[in-house]
């Protein structure tokens, strides 16, 4: 009885000096990433020295050769790149676009963006007679006899009252990525998207469109907020308005373009990869700050402060920045395609890719053990504000490795202001604050941590 | 048994549905407040046509003018002023600073601010060698016959590592409040102070300084963490270098000036109180949006949410506009010394005052009970992302009600970004994000619901 009281013992004083030398290396890990943290500059060099690097463009190969210098000026064990082609939309000159005939104000110039993919109306511009709907639903209803020949404004705004504004966005996504495909089946012109925006204001979002199979395409632009607003409460007694726009975007051939990766080799299970990562394409019109140039610089910093804090891991530990989430997804496909043919075991991939804004959780999809794990570690963030460990989680570009049995998690930072910036010209560096992306950046390589440590099973 | 049985029933059902109820009324407050709320377009108003509003100020007039007006058009029962008199300081002109025999730079002009209720030098200006110091155990140590006749460089940074940066404020700020007279004892002739930011950058801080009796008063400026850097990199072998700066600003006498009080009366207990509010005087060289135009807004907020909700409170609710948070805390004071002159009975006071951010908690300062009843009601925020509820808190203009045994409770919302805006000209409303500001109304209405509701006791 005694002994047993003795193992007892022994056993709780191990288990509790284990979870005080993890709560030291997490402590320690936030304090290099605050005084130390290499986060912000990168993104200065990635937003200012580089800019908007869509998929395909100059940009986009200087992004590539940047990351891959980066990581070894760190002196990563190992950093490659992965061949993948992407497509190559481009938008042209200045996009126009004008109500022509309102009875109440004539002509009123708005400030728009092609949607990504979209095809170009040329010089001819489109110009027609606008009809106002809420969702696809709608536009069923009203049918082949009311929009033939006509433009399709989308006017569903995101909700306000969703605390999680992804969620918003999620509720009125569809009408940019398949709104033209579906007004194009009942024969319209065009098609004009309320922004997705959670605010009021000026600024129209740009973001990808996906045309369907067999449908024609049909071009497509974004307006602000307060031009939709504008629009709808002239359209309510002027239905006899029309509208004008002219981009001269284009998709192009495919072009061959790179994933960087970075890795430290794990000292005891090195065939057992953990990811980290984020997208390195970014839509032209921004410097891509929060989206997503700070999961790219997170991710590698997530590398640097374990390198920096002497750790060195059991498994191995890879920063990835994917090619081509905006408009494609090749690269997080191929990523995840090479995995499967190389074999390579990822125990878990953690992606940010919801800005560079204040850290507050992480959600997980994997297996309920996977899952439970990851939840029992909550107390460890508490200190640092970090409160909501979800039961689903992930990041678009690690979404395929998920069908190869990988548990996904998704860094969630606070998401109120991100819908004011994402997808236009102010996503830039001055709306990132160093604070928040360095605290984020240490909550990624405090998780990674413990995964590499305890693993997920 | 039976009877006890459907009792018991009757009595958790009737809880369950109390709960419920509270819990729908705080999600409609919510709704209200990100759907259709009024903080950000009033935080507007008194940013962008009233602007910077030190006490005794024309535009602090205009502020308790408009913050009168504000609440009369919301209807509340009653809106009154109480007169108190504040202390009237100037900037004067622009201030100089600069390095004026540098071995390796020669002249570097810095960006200095005069810190507030700082005598000024007059056109002679000052002119000396810089001794720079960490904290007042080094100057003491040093001594006069190393300060006398000397400019005193307080360079004691903010604590990176602290994830609640008013703890890094806390840690840093006696340099500015008593640096001056501190280093006047010991016959130095002017200071210059480290502002006080957790960010690397070439804003100065101001805030106010307090001399104490009996000693001579010295002239103050700050100037920015870069150029604090700089300069106590020059001075590591430069040891003779000299500083020159100029301030025109002055003290002049009293002038008389309000707290704003709006309320809705109690239908129940209508002689028992509950204070919500902010300060509604700034520094003169920002807009004070969220320093703290955003606390006086969110306050208004909260009344005019209830009133628009058609929430009769048991209690009365008082939003109020406290004058003189920054330089004097005439108005706190005195709202505290009518308060107990008029036995008014102060069961609650919420100060919002740390910025229009994220909320993420509250603190109380009471007695056990009511303590333990706020925290009982934690799991109401949980869904709004608040998750932090602290046994500490209140806010300056509250304090002076503590002593009358008010219970205290300080708004708490995300620290990261404050101390890039606090006292400085960026301080402005494109500073502040409308959901971020909205959400902070309506977590404080909720928790003013549940107090009026229940009590804190």
């Amino acid at each position: 009885m005694k002994l047993l009281f003795a193992l007892l013992l022994s056993a709780l004083s191990i288990s509790a000096f284990a979870q005080n030398d993890d709560e030291k290396m997490i402590r320690k890990i936030f304090d290099e990433a605050l005084e130390k943290g290499d986060s912000y500059e990168m993104l200065h060099y990635l937003t200012k020295q580089i800019g908007g690097r869509l998929s395909g463009s100059p940009q986009a190969a200087a992004a590539v050769e940047w990351s891959r210098q980066q990581m070894l000026s760190y002196g990563f064990d190992n950093v490659f790149l992965q061949e993948v082609m992407v497509p190559h939309w481009v938008r042209g000159e200045k996009e126009i676009g004008k109500i022509v005939n309102s009875k109440k104000l004539g002509t009123v110039d708005f400030n728009v963006v092609a949607l990504g993919n979209s095809v170009g109306t040329g010089d001819a511009g489109v110009l027609g007679q606008v009809i106002e709907v809420k969702d696809f639903q709608e536009l069923a209803q009203l049918g082949r006899k009311t929009i033939e020949g006509k433009i399709v404004f989308f006017n569903r705004p995101m909700d306000a009252k969703l605390i999680d504004t992804f969620g918003a966005y999620s509720g009125a996504s569809n009408q940019r990525g398949s709104g033209p495909s579906e007004a194009a089946k009942y024969g319209a012109i065009g098609v004009l998207v309320r922004s997705l925006s959670s605010f009021k204001d000026d600024v129209p979002h740009t973001g990808s469109t996906r045309y369907a199979l067999n449908i024609p395409q049909i071009p497509a632009i974004a307006i602000s907020t307060e031009d939709a607003d504008l629009l709808s409460e002239l359209l309510a007694d002027d239905k006899e308005l029309n509208f004008y726009f002219e981009t001269h975007c284009q998709m192009l051939e495919d072009v061959l373009s790179h994933n960087v990766v970075g890795e430290i080799k794990g000292s005891e299970f090195p065939d057992e990869y953990i990811v980290v990562g984020g997208h390195l394409d970014s839509w032209d019109l921004s410097e891509g700050a929060h989206d997503d140039g700070a999961g790219c610089v997170q991710s590698i910093e997530v590398l640097r402060l374990m390198k920096t804090l002497g750790y060195k891991p059991k498994r191995t530990i890879r920063a990835v920045m994917f090619m081509n989430e905006e408009n494609g997804l090749r690269g997080g496909t191929k990523y995840a395609e090479l995995a499967a043919q190389n074999k390579e075991h990822h125990i878990a991939a953690l992606e940010s890719d919801r800005g560079g804004f204040l850290p507050i959780g992480f959600g997980i999809s994997g297996d309920e053990a996977e899952v439970k794990k990851m939840l029992s570690w909550k107390s460890y963030f508490e200190p640092f504000g970090i409160f909501q460990f979800l039961t689903s989680g992930g990041g678009a570009d690690i979404g395929p490795l998920r069908p190869l049995g990988t548990p996904t998690i998704g860094y969630i930072p606070d998401s109120q202001r991100y819908f004011k910036y994402h997808h236009t010209p102010i996503d830039n560096f001055e709306m990132v604050n160093q604070r928040e992306l360095e605290m984020g950046a240490a909550a990624m390589a405090s998780l990674v941590y413990l995964i590499d440590k305890y693993g997920l099973k």
